[in-house]
C-alpha cells in the first residue's frame, strides 16, 4: 500500500504523525510506502518544530517513513537545508513531487 | 464513477453532504459508488451530530452511499461503537480504508 | 503530468496560484495539464476577488491552466454567470468534474 500525506500548514502535523502511526500499526511498516511532503508553511515543523514531533518524524524515518521538504517553501520561510534535520529530503517543488507520486500509484490523504 | 470522501473536521459535514446530494443529482444514484470515511474529529457527528445531518446522512444511506467510521478515532473520542446510528461501518483505520478506495479507482475529496 | 487543484474557500486562493506557479516553473508549462475546481465558497473569488488574484488567473489560463466554476455554487451564491471573468469555465458539478479528471489520470490536489 503506497500513501502520500500532503501538509501546507503547521498545525496539521500531530494529526498527519498520528495518522501515519494507526495506519503502520494496521498494516504493518513492512506493507507501506509512506511519504509526507510539505510544502507552503508544512515545512515550518522542519525547523522550527516542537521536538516531540521531530522526534515522532525521526522514529517514523527509522520505519521507512519519507519526509519531504518543498524548495520553494523552504525559501520562502528563510529556512536554510543544511539547518533542517537529517532524515528531511528536500525536493525541487512540492506539487511535482506530490503529482508524480500519485502516477506512481500513491493515494493521496490530506490530513 | 466512483468517489470516496475524507471528513476529519466536525463542521465540514454540512459542506460534504450538500456536495454528494449535487453530485448524486447530477448524475444518478445509479451510476455512483460513494463512501464517506470519518477519521478524527469527524467522527464526532456520528455520535454528536444535530439531527438534521444525520437525517441527511440515513436518507444518502438509503441511496447507497457508505459512512465509515475509524475505529482508532472512536476509541480516542470515548465512542461506544453500540451508540453509532445503524447505518454507520466502522472500519479499523481510516487511512487504511483510503488507501485502498483509491487503490480500487475511488477519487479522493477532501471538503 | 496532470493536476488538478480543488478550492472549497476562498482564503485558499494566494496558495493554489503561487502553487501552480512553482510548479510550472519546475516542469514548464508544455508538460503540465492543470485544471483548477472551484465550489462552496472557493467560486466568490472569480466574481468578488481581488484584481491582482484576477490578473494572476488571467496570466495562467494564457499558459493554458484551465478555471472552472461548479454551476450550483454560482447559483447558491447568486453569481451570474455572465459576470464571470472570460477565462472562468461552468461545469454543471464540481464534485463529477473532479470525479472525471481523476478517472482520467489527473493528481488531485488541495492547497
Amino acid at each position: 500500500m503506497k500513501a502520500l500525506f500532503h501538509v501546507n500548514e503547521p498545525d496539521r502535523w500531530p494529526r498527519v504523525l498520528l495518522n501515519i502511526n494507526n495506519f503502520l500499526r494496521d498494516v504493518g511498516s513492512g506493507n507501506a510506502s509512506i511519504e509526507v511532503v510539505a510544502n507552503g508553511a508544512g515545512v515550518l515543523a522542519y525547523s522550527q518544530g516542537k521536538q516531540d514531533l521531530i522526534k515522532q518524524m525521526e522514529k517514523l524515518h527509522g520505519q521507512g517513513v519519507v519526509f519531504a521538504a518543498c524548495r520553494n517553501a523552504l525559501n520562502m520561510h528563510n529556512i536554510s537545508e543544511e539547518n533542517l534535520p537529517f532524515f528531511v529530503t528536500v525536493v525541487p517543488a512540492g506539487i511535482t513531487e506530490i503529482v508524480q507520486k500519485q502516477a506512481a500509484g500513491y493515494a493521496y490523504i490530506k490530513p
